[in-house]
C-alpha cells in the first residue's frame, strides 16, 4: 500500500486530530497544518493545532477559517513538515512518542512517527498535503488552495529554487484553477517590505563581509539594529536570501541575534544559503542544525565573534573539501 | 481558423524568416525570438534576427545555438512581443509596413502586421511561442525549452505577478519536463547581483522619496552613480521592482538617466510599477509610453526635476481619480 493511501486511511479513521507544526514556523509548515485542518473540518472531524513558537502576523490569514478546539489525550497526533522531533521545540518531550503520523518532505528526516510518510522529492510539504486531500476526496476550496499555494510558494522561493519540479508547477496550476489567491500571497510573502525593514536591509548590507576569495558572504542582524529601525524579527527574514545572490558567492550567511531562553541573554543563530554544488545542510549539521541543500540553519552560541569564526572556518574547510577553494 | 493555426501555416510556408525583437530587449522578446528561430532552424529554414538595441550580456546564452544568416528583401518579417511599430526603434521606418506576422501578448497592442496574432491572456509572449511550436509540430528540445522558460519567468517575475495563470504553470511544467534549465535561468535572472550592483542599490535606496501620503515611492539612478559604483545599466534593472514593494506603496517609480541620441546629452526615462487597483500603463500612456497594468515605462525628457514633477503630478491626479487619495 502506498504511503499516501495509508496516511489517508489513518486520517479518515480518526475523529479528533491534533496537528503540530515545527518551531520558527514558516509558510510551508503553517500552510500544511491549516490546509490539512480545513480538510479535516470538511469531514466533520474535531481539530486542534500546536506550535511551540508564535505564528508570524503575516501568516494569520491561514488560520482565520478553521474550527480549532481544545485537545486532550484522545486526539491523534499528526506532524507536518517536521524533520526531527527536536523541531517540535518545547513540545518535543511531551509529544515525540505520541506522533501517529509524520508527514514530511525533508531528505534529512529522522523517523519518529508510528506511521511515516516522507517524500523528499516534494519541493514543499504542501505538495504532499495536496496529494493527501485529493486522495481523501476532500474538497479543496479557494481558501484551502490559498493555504497550499502559500507553502509551495514560500518553500520554493516562488518557483525559483532547484527543488521546484514539473509536479510543483502542475500542483500550482491546479491550485490557481481552484481559486488560490496567489496574487495576495506573493505580494505579502515576496513583495511587501516595511520602511523599517528596508532601512534595516540597507544597514545590514553596508556591513557585508566576504571570505574565501569572495565565495562566502556574511551579514549580521543584531537585536540592537532591529530596535533602532523598529523592524520586527519576522519581517527581516528576507535578508537571509541576499548574501547568496552576490555574484561569485557560493555560501551566503546571515547571523541573527535572538532572545535566549535565559532572561537578558541572547543567542546567535545562522541561516546558510548555498548555491550548487554546495550543500547548506552539511554545514549546519556540524553545529547540530539542519535543513535543505539550498537553505539550512543552526545555532551558534552567545558570542558573535566566536560563532562567526567557527562557522567561517567550517565553511572554508567545506569549500576546500569540495575543491571550490 | 484560429490565429495560432494561421500563424503556424504562414511560418511553415516560409523559407526565409527575419525575426524582430523590441527595443531595450528583455527576456520575453529575446526568449520568443530565439525559441522561434531555433524551431524554424529545426525545419531547415533560413533565419535572421534584428533588434534596434544591443542584447544584454546575460541574455547571450539564448543565441548561442542558432543558425543566423544575412538577410535580404526575400525574408519574411515576423515580430515578437512588439506592441507598437515604434518599439522597433530605429528599424521602425524600414520595417513597419513589411511585417507579415505580428505575434504579441500586450493588451495595448496597436495593429501593424499583415497577419496579427495577439493574445493578451498570455502572461508572456513565450507562452504563445510554446503554443505555436507545438502547433507546428516542431521539436522543443532542452535549449528551446530553456529559451521559452526565460521569457515566461522574466515576464511574470518568476510566477509572482498577477498576469500568471494556471496555463502559465502548465506550460512551465511542460518546459521543465522537456529539460528547461530553470535553475540556471532563475539564478541568472533573479539571484545574481554584482557587488557593484549591490552598492548602487544601497545608494539608490537611501535616497528614496515618498509622495501622496506614502502611496508613491520614487528612486533615481543617475549615470554618474553607475560610473561611481562601476555597475552596468542592464544589471541595475532589478532596482525598478523595489519601490513598489514598500508597504503601502501603490505606485513605485524608478527614474533612469540614459545616454541620449545627441552626443553629450542624456535623457530621463521612468519605469512605473503598480499594485492593484492601479494601472501603470495608464500613467505612462500620458507620456507617450506604454506597457502592462503592473509595469510600464515612458520617456520624460532631459531635465530630471521637471520630469519628476510632471510624473508625480500625473500619478497624484491618477490616485485621486481612482479614489486612492
Amino acid at each position: 500500500m502506498s504511503t499516501v493511501i495509508k496516511a489517508s486511511e489513518l486520517l479518515l479513521s480518526y475523529d479528533k486530530v491534533l496537528v503540530i507544526s515545527h518551531t520558527s514556523p514558516d509558510g510551508d509548515t503553517l500552510g500544511s497544518a491549516s490546509a490539512l485542518i480545513k480538510g479535516l473540518n470538511f469531514l466533520g472531524k474535531k481539530t486542534a493545532f500546536l506550535c511551540a513558537d508564535p505564528i508570524g502576523k503575516k501568516f494569520s490569514y491561514l488560520f482565520e477559517d478553521l474550527n480549532l478546539t481544545e485537545y486532550d489525550e484522545s486526539f491523534h497526533v499528526v506532524t507536518v513538515d517536521i524533520a526531527d522531533p527536536k523541531l517540535m521545540g518545547k513540545l518535543c518531550d511531551e509529544y515525540k512518542d505520541k506522533v501517529e503520523l509524520a508527514i514530511d518532505h525533508h531528505a534529512t528526516h529522522v523517523p519518529f512517527g508510528k506511521v511515516e510518510w516522507v517524500n523528499p522529492n516534494a519541493a514543499a510539504n504542501c505538495e504532499m498535503i495536496f496529494e493527501l486531500l485529493s486522495e481523501m476526496n476532500v474538497l479543496i476550496d479557494k481558501s484551502t488552495a490559498t493555504k497550499l499555494y502559500t507553502g509551495i510558494a514560500t518553500d520554493t522561493g516562488c518557483f525559483k529554487f532547484m527543488n521546484t519540479t514539473a509536479d510543483t508547477h502542475i500542483i500550482a496550476a491546479n491550485l490557481i484553477a481552484l481559486g488560490a489567491d496567489f496574487g495576495f500571497v506573493n505580494k505579502l510573502m515576496f513583495e511587501t517590505k516595511s520602511r523599517a525593514c528596508l532601512e534595516t536591509e540597507r544597514k545590514v548590507l553596508s556591513d557585508m563581509k566576504f571570505y574565501g576569495g569572495g565565495k562566502i558572504a556574511s551579514v549580521e542582524i543584531p537585536l540592537s539594529l532591529l530596535k533602532e529601525t523598529g523592524a520586527e524579527e519576522g519581517e527581516v527574514e528576507s535578508i537571509t536570501a541576499i548574501p547568496r545572490t552576490i555574484e561569485g558567492v557560493l555560501l551566503g550567511i546571515t547571523l541573527k541575534e535572538k532572545e535566549g531562553s535565559e532572561e537578558g541573554k541572547t543567542i546567535w543563530k545562522a541561516s546558510v544559503r548555498a548555491t550548487e554544488p554546495c550543500d547548506a545542510s552539511v554545514i549546519c549539521k556540524k553545529f547540530g542544525g539542519g535543513g535543505h541543500k539550498g537553505a539550512a540553519g543552526c545555532t551558534l552560541g552567545e558570542n558573535l565573534e566566536i560563532g562567526r569564526e567557527e562557522l567561517i572556518k567550517v565553511c572554508t574547510e567545506y569549500l576546500k573539501e569540495i575543491n571550490e577553494l
